[in-house]
């Protein structure tokens, strides 16, 4: 008896189901969770997904309602329930795991199913009398899974590059104020692991920091490949059932609930089954990850040590190193920060095989894509700030062991290059090795050339830039 | 001043940091939940590996006992610890992310902490006391992350792989009753799409049931490779700080309390760095993902339609299809195992690239390895079950259908081409074809054979295996 | 005696060898040859990384001359030996295998000594006179490997992308004439292989058409990224040995030799050992490799047959199927060009794991990203000519059978679904199915709607785009 | 009037072609010649793939002819033109391109064709008279591409392999030498990049031939997996046209004639389009390729320097390493191996999307599958000889320095843990580090033990194994 008040029996096509009666998702939505136990990770654990699947529903409602296709009264009542999600309310009831079949359709419906819901308790009425507000017939009123879906995917996508840009610019804030304090650490710099020319710490953590800007310069440039939605594409991009003027309509409604620019895909048969902006953009993803995992790596081997590496930085200890080594401290954020660059080249990889996967009038496998893309996402920007946080900020620079390790070196030797010829200078280069004596003694013993022009051309400051021309 | 009462304090090489009173976990732990926010995936999310760390701990403990190392006291307390564990409590104090740098020591010292503080309980010691049970003096005693970690890792990979197993198994005999029960419909065969030769639908559900049925092999083959082990290897292989009996009994205890045989690596240096198995392990689940991923494709394509495609068989509907086309089902069972196949080769490609990373006496990159690992048998075992339940079971052969396009099809005229030749028979295809007449009545037309060589050679069923030979 | 005219003997700082006295290569490119006998895929293979590498020299070289480091004697031996490679001579010298060793310094060295020894001829010296006009000393004045090699495969990239731009640039136009020709060639549209809503079989092509439109945007965009160079920046970014005007002018020299703008990178240290550039191409030739698969697989699928499967379009036969089944055509065109996109995602995938190899000043491993990168150019650029020759072109539709299964399925019934509502019209659907009755058929049976409305509703060419509205 | 001369006409079912009178090939080679103008790599630059092709042939002429489908004549004629083909005869004449559409359809027919007029020739007739003896009636006979070229396949890999177990061999010896000569060469074992405890480089080289070792057993066994073939299965299994003692005779004559024992599939339907062997076999060549490339990585490090790096061993210098920098040696072996290891992964990917893209009854990927392979096992068996004669072999070890570095750091800090315990021994280690005091002189300082009591213990030959245990 009790029971029987706290359920509610919905149906669709395929029979009915027992929902509870305080769920705002309906028979489809348990349908899906039922059938798609996978990764255990639903729909809310990315909320910015969830927030965008509102404010696409609320600019489908909007623009139906401009051309009369939804009266005043469900328009209100959807573009409120759209309101609460979008204000982070009901997020629980998104529970479809996030890699699903379907091509999106759960998705969609788990969202059609909770605004129609709360739209038709804001009005009054009890969940599941859908003869007053209907999930498909009024809130996915003029749209398909096939244009909606994908739009809330690339809404969801812009919504959450800004956080990864805020860690790449906190990241490069750091690594900018390191590399001035490290302007002064003349070191060796070297190609190849081997020994080359002198340097300096900063230009070292410089070069990381240039290379982070540039990566926000081409997350930015994706970005904008990402805003030409086909929003009004319908089932397969020829509009059916909607009214000719809706697609524009919907695409400035949905601008203006976003606060972004959206633009109509020219051909929405091509844009409906196209995942190119998902593959750029994971391509962009995969390449600041690279880049990420080759700083680690450098600075793994820079303060390898700390007696028998290069122990030119210090790493802060975060953490005991070792279960039975005494006092061993590990370099275990960089660590962390390249496991996460392997998943996000692995992220990448599926993406790459899903986008190759789609048939005909639709990419089924867009579900994972946007599993695949917002993990990276979200992982990269933890890994940034962890590796900003807990490891960048506290470096310390060996600065004597540095200079020490460059004056020992063959490091000088380039700049003699000019003077004495590469045959000499490699000559020379080769009997210091052999014979452990510095390069400068050689010279001197040879009479090839006086102590003060030696002197003047192995100066390591001047070997940091081009030489000074002197005006003819 | 309750805040005092609720908490203690411990201390490590680094300083100290307040820890819950009632946590079992330590100080260690702490520091690594906190220094690695990334995947938000605990260890205890896989059971198996909180249980495989405390086996392993268990065996050591007592190798450590019968040598003499550790009290019967401890000893005992020690086991006692492990057994909870191995029982699955306390498995909500196993919280380090999943992707860790370090090595695994966080893991580590999360099981040498959990085990001590309950071990002290257990002695009637207050959690904390270490200076009568000590996590790394006691509980790692013998011990080194880089030969417990693997070994615990390799010990949860073997005690995964039986429900995959299982979950093949019980794919296959589906496969097995599907295959009898469409025995007898009669199809075309297809290579590249193109029309073939004749065969049944159960010979074409009972090859992927053969396939599987190999990759169950393959899996058991890779699980012997698993057992083979560092156990006393300590720090790099030299097994340093261990008694020269130890890693033999080890080994041995682990194998009895495991209930599986393990072995100690011959060269227990390389043991140490070597992630040779798990790439392997990995080249399997990416077999099995790949052959999945090809027969739901071809389910996919077998059951498209209803009417506008292949049509020769119907997957049963688990939920409607589309959210604006009514009565539409679509795949979504299939599709979905499609993307955990893909996600299957994503994880496999972060496994070759944390192997490829490894530095001389260690892999650092194995938190990745074996979260990778874990994860591709957790999704594949979920999907094929999915697949199982959900989709084979319930298939059904549009047998008429097949059997007519068949014989509308150029199927037959390939059992001609022994007979006329392979250029006249092939001559005879394309007028067929340009004609749209049949292949029998352009023969008989022709007078090229009479009507009962014909129909003999022609009996589909004939075609289904090689000719029975006349004996001379 | 003969053999010691025609050879010379050349040393270098780890001794000398023997060189054929005709050959214009030196002492290094010959150890490099012996070195790396790998692919077995020469410098030349490429001939337009040889041009670029001549360019980079010529460029270098009058930049040297400009600030008085060579003489104009020199300069105008070695512009000249420059100018003929670039017209196609001496491309047979250039020998070294596309990978090796070293980070390009073999590429950079067989250049500077063909460049060399042909100066010298030029000159009317002896191959070999090194002290007259050397390798190092001269012909790479004021360069490293490390610019001028990274400078050069950018260049290359430039001089073979117009290639592919062109190819692209072709199949467009002949897929516009194909989807003109198909315009008015009416048929289902598929989602999920499953029936959905009418199209035609223009838009199809005219989708695939649009798409590739876009890559060949991407491909311009990243072309420009890779003008950014670090010439000047010599061995590790510093410029040592350069003047200090030395970098702009030997850009502006490239710029106008190559005839196309490059830029100084603003951080050379960073550019020196930065490969984001060929990573962001490789994602783009990869995005178009997934874009050319997907279209493959749906010219397969929509020609599957030719009567046991979609049958919508005829693939042009380019020679016979099978050698056992008479008369058979397959899709080899398409199928061969699968085979190319998977060979370029396998080289994106090298390309990815070089670049993160990379380590402190530079990386190592550029000339496998080289050699990737040109041959997923060189395999693109043939595969879709041969696309577009072989195959595109060809194609015929089936007309009459589009029309046929397209009235024949259920794809207008998505048409009644805002006049009936989406529970009705579901159940309207799956009610056809089972009886195998038409939709028209069920609704005037029912007496739904009217013969005339219903006949307004569902004509398919109201369903290829939106519904015009009607102005109120 | 010459040209009349020197050509021939030649038809199949699509019409006919000018062939080369002297050419072997036939009609079909020449067409796909013509369509796939993909690599430029034709069949015949993997002469084992050749060699295949013939025994296959041969076997199947041999089991045709015992079963009475071949008369006497052409038995012999066929059997000996294979066996030239078998002996490096007539290869030039396989020219398709190895990546190519119609699954091996090209291949198998050049094989056909190029047997055919051998034979011709062979018994006196002029080539294409194909009405005395035919390509496909005759030579083709009770075959199937889908069966022959798998097959042929799995021969040429079984050729291939032992190509490269021998240079995994030869490395492993050398490694083995290797070991012996450094097994007194004392240093710091590293984890992490961090100073870990005592080992000898001798343990070092022997843990690469150790893990070697095991690669060859995974080569061995993969081998045997692909010893299993589906001969006779003809077009998708079902042994269509074959007589019903034709299979199993056929895989006897291929044993004998190959000298190795092949099985046939016991499901044949499955074995046609089952690629799993090849995934296998892609998997371990991966595997092989990823320790060789960790093992390449710990030789740059290891070589670091020669004065700012980890300067331990010393690799011979093959070439001068920089254009600029006089004396500079570059480890450019490992780091061409390195860039092979990248491209082997590059191909396994390519390996796993064809064998995922097989549909149906077969795989038309096949050809890149075996492209990919003979690729990686070809380019693998150079990098690994390679390694071995120019760099392994001449590898010589900076005895003292190695010895200095381990005495100087706390290697030695670990031995102490089980003396005076985790914390305490932390403790000083952290003291030492800072102090940059040597924990021996804290120890005694400090009082906490005796100088003899710490010198027996901190002896790094009692470090390198576990401690002998006391007999009780």
């Amino acid at each position: 008896m009790e029971n029987a008040v706290s359920t509610r029996l919905e149906h669709d096509s395929l029979g009915s189901k027992t929902v509870d009666a305080d769920a705002y998702y309906g028979i489809q939505t348990l349908r899906a969770r039922d059938n798609f136990q996978l990764t255990g990770v639903p729909l809310h654990h990315y909320p910015r997904l969830v927030v965008a699947l509102a404010m696409v529903k609320k600019a489908c409602c909007q623009a139906n309602g401009e051309l009369g296709g939804l009266g005043p009264d469900l328009v209100n009542a959807i573009s409120a329930a759209c309101d609460d999600i979008i204000d982070g309310q009901l997020h629980d009831q998104f529970l479809v795991d996030m890699v699903q079949g379907g091509a999106g359709t759960s998705t969609n419906m788990n969202a059609n199913e909770v605004i129609a819901n709360r739209a038709l308790e804001l009005l009054g009425h009890e969940r599941g009398s859908y003869d007053k507000l209907h999930p498909n017939n009024h809130v996915n009123l003029s749209q398909s899974t096939n244009d909606v879906y994908p739009t809330a995917i690339k809404l969801a996508i812009q919504l959450s590059c800004p956080e990864l840009i805020s860690a790449l610019e906190r990241i490069s804030e750091t690594l900018a104020v390191k590399a001035e304090e490290f302007s002064g650490v003349l070191k060796l710099g070297r190609t190849q692991l081997q020994d080359a020319v002198p340097m300096t710490l900063g230009q070292e953590f410089n070069a990381c920091r240039t290379t982070l800007q540039e990566d926000i310069s081409r997350l930015h440039e994706v970005a904008v490949l990402g805003r030409e939605i086909n929003l009004g594409a319908t089932a397969i991009g020829t509009g059916i059932n909607t009214d000719s003027r809706y697609a524009d309509l919907a695409v400035a409604k949905l601008s203006a609930i976003a606060g972004m620019p959206f633009t109509l895909a020219p051909d929405l048969i091509e844009a409906t089954s196209d995942t190119g902006a998902f593959v750029m953009l994971s391509g962009v993803l995969r390449r600041i990850a690279i880049k990420l995992s080759k700083f680690c790596n450098d600075l793994r081997l820079l303060s390898s040590g700390p007696r028998g590496g290069f122990g030119e930085i210090n790493l802060p200890p975060v953490q005991p190193g070792s279960s039975i080594m005494p006092g061993k401290v590990n370099p275990v954020i960089p660590e962390a920060v390249n496991q996460v660059a392997y998943r996000v080249m692995g992220n990448d990889l599926s993406v790459s095989m899903a986008a190759e996967a789609g048939q005909l009038q639709l990419n089924a496998m867009e579900p994972l894509i946007v599993y695949s893309l917002l993990d990276s996402i979200q992982l990269m920007t933890r890994a940034i700030d962890m590796l900003e946080e807990r490891c960048i900020r506290g470096i310390s620079a060996n600065t004597d062991h540095c200079l020490a390790v460059m004056n020992n070196s063959m490091a000088l030797i380039t700049a003699l290059s000019p003077h004495l010829g590469y045959e000499l200078t490699s000559k020379l280069a080769k009997q210091a090795l052999e014979t452990e004596a510095s390069v400068r003694d050689l010279i001197l013993e040879n009479g090839i050339m006086s102590a003060e022009a030696l002197d003047d051309i192995l100066k390591p400051e001047k070997m940091l830039q081009p030489i000074t021309a002197t005006q003819p």
